[in-house]
């Protein structure tokens, strides 16, 4: 018989109050109550101790995105990233006390789940918060535009867009290690001197340094003489008109966000060189995660040992407790997040 | 030993007197006398019969493009696609009287050859001047994007700009023999008319009915109802901003040409939606026709059978004489042409 003993019957859960325009603001936030149901029969309920915000989610958050991925519900909690702990188990492939990792569960503090894509994760391999940056999602993203789309070669020169957040951070390691030269951008001195110091950049350009696509340009021609074999995308606006003045030919362009661009009220016009990738023969892919989660298995497998070894770093922005997920959230856009935003909602146990 | 005997020593040649900016102007080019000199060992001496105008003569007219092929030179003629008579052979793989094609040896009556990229022709299987077009490079184009880039698969949609032009048409009709939905695009009410009446485009659209990008998405979402799986890109501009706002998951762009912008003095914006093709997972290849020159024997047994069975038709706009090639070269910018323009320099034969 499915059973709720020992879990809550009320949890908070944020909601959207109505889709923003431009740049979202805490104000369209609300923390609620809401009922924790019973699990039933193959169903597990899931507490949640780390929750993700990722830039994806700003695209969710308008109603008429047409995406492999829907648009938020206005009558339901926020979804996202998230590690919980099973609390009850009605389901043959987990029990009470396990760690998950999956899509869905964040902004709330108790759901219900069936199962359906989840991960067992285990603490003791790496910090349960990993599975939501290094090992999780945005590593998973990292790895897989350098490795199917990519296609990096040793002695070529990659640009990293977004180079200090926690996609580009794996992409510049992933780019080291497969001796490259590594250019990135970030949007501070700290995540230059970080990237330059820490993450083995051979450049690192402070983007707020050069006001226009035409400065950028200047910067990037000289940090990559022999121009830009690899460009992994995740800001947009003049960090892609400066990649595609620098491309060289046969260039490939992984295409895996455009941050600068989601907040725009009416959409921004586009670079003005695209015609530079026909002479050039240049290749871009855009891509989404979930296209590749058949190739958990391999991901895992190549960058687990490489962050036991040692040999990939990351750093995470911590926030405490539900209530600060919004402001994690709205953070992503303001650069105010070094690595991997999570929010921490509750302890790795309860007593 | 080399010899001239029964060629002329002087010949006329079309040289580029400056670089233009913005929209070139017949004043540009000039017509001149040249020496013709005597082929040397392994060498040819060639008469020119029929050249070709292409859009990518423009980019070679910009002295700072940095494309796989290099910018003209103003101290020599021009130069692009011709078939030739072999007039005088003093290399092993030709004799006098042959037919040739090659991607040099146009805008001059005579030229001199040491055999390289050459390809013997027969006037038999097809009209010479079929050898520029689809028989030649606009073919192989047409047939490389297709089949190397977009891989189309029955039932899709394809959307063809520029799809009157040489390379369009030919492309409109490898999407119907693959059992494709084709959307084309052209700029007369006669070309869109031949598009559905001879080209088999279920939908033609002539894109000066549209004064901007939003007005013709709307067309172009109404002709091609379940989205563009695959867009053959020859225009660029609103074409290409129209077609991502239509284009479906897993889309697929060929990104072969862009001559709405060829003659911009400044470049001009790019399209404002490049951000659909990471939620839908979108690719562009931007390619150039040598990448695929190995593939020259695949294309002519897949086209030259088509061609023969009627299958493929294919239309030329001609001009005669090498006086004017310089009008016809500008009417590939003011839509003058009907598919293929080519230029009769000379008689098949001479006496």
């Amino acid at each position: 018989m499915p059973t709720t003993t020992g879990s809550p019957t009320k949890a908070k859960a944020i909601f959207l109050k109505d889709y923003p325009e431009g740049m979202p603001t805490s104000s369209l936030f609300e923390m609620r109550d809401v009922s924790v149901t019973a699990p039933q029969e193959d169903a597990l309920l899931l507490r949640t101790v780390w929750m993700s915000v990722d830039p994806y989610m700003r695209g969710r958050m308008n109603p008429h995105i047409k995406s492999y991925i829907p648009p938020f519900s206005l009558d339901h909690p926020l979804d996202g990233g998230a590690v919980s702990e099973v609390m009850v188990s009605n389901h043959q492939g987990f029990k009470a006390g396990d760690y998950v990792v999956g899509f869905s569960g964040g902004w709330q503090e108790y759901h219900v789940s069936n199962g359906e894509g989840l991960q067992k994760v285990d603490g003791g391999v790496a910090p349960l918060s990993a599975y939501l940056g290094v090992l999780g999602m945005p590593g998973i993203t990292a790895w897989a535009g350098m490795s199917q789309i990519l296609n990096p070669v040793e002695g070529e020169t990659l640009f990293v867009s977004g180079a200090a957040g926690a996609v580009g951070s794996l992409v510049c390691q992933l780019g080291k290690l497969k001796g490259m030269r590594v250019v990135g951008t970030a949007g501070s001195k700290e995540k230059c001197q970080w990237l330059e110091d820490e993450i083995g950049c051979d450049v690192a350009l402070n983007y707020k340094d050069y006001p226009d696509s035409r400065a950028l340009t200047k910067a990037l021609s000289q940090a990559a003489p022999k121009g830009i074999n690899c460009y992994f995308e995740n800001v947009g606006g003049m960090h892609l008109e400066a990649a595609l003045n620098c491309i060289a030919f046969g260039g490939r362009i992984a295409l895996c966000g455009m941050i600068s661009q989601y907040n725009n009220k009416a959409p921004e016009a586009g670079p003005n060189n695209l015609v530079n990738m026909i002479g050039r023969g240049v290749l871009a892919q855009g891509f989404i995660v979930s296209n590749y989660m058949h190739l958990v298995p391999q991901f895992v497998g190549e960058v687990a040992p490489l962050l036991a070894q040692g040999k990939v770093q990351f750093r995470e922005t911590v926030y405490e407790g539900l209530a600060k997920a919004p402001e994690a959230f709205l953070g992503l856009f303001k650069g105010d997040n070094f690595g991997k935003a999570v929010i921490r909602i509750g302890p790795d146990r309860i007593a």
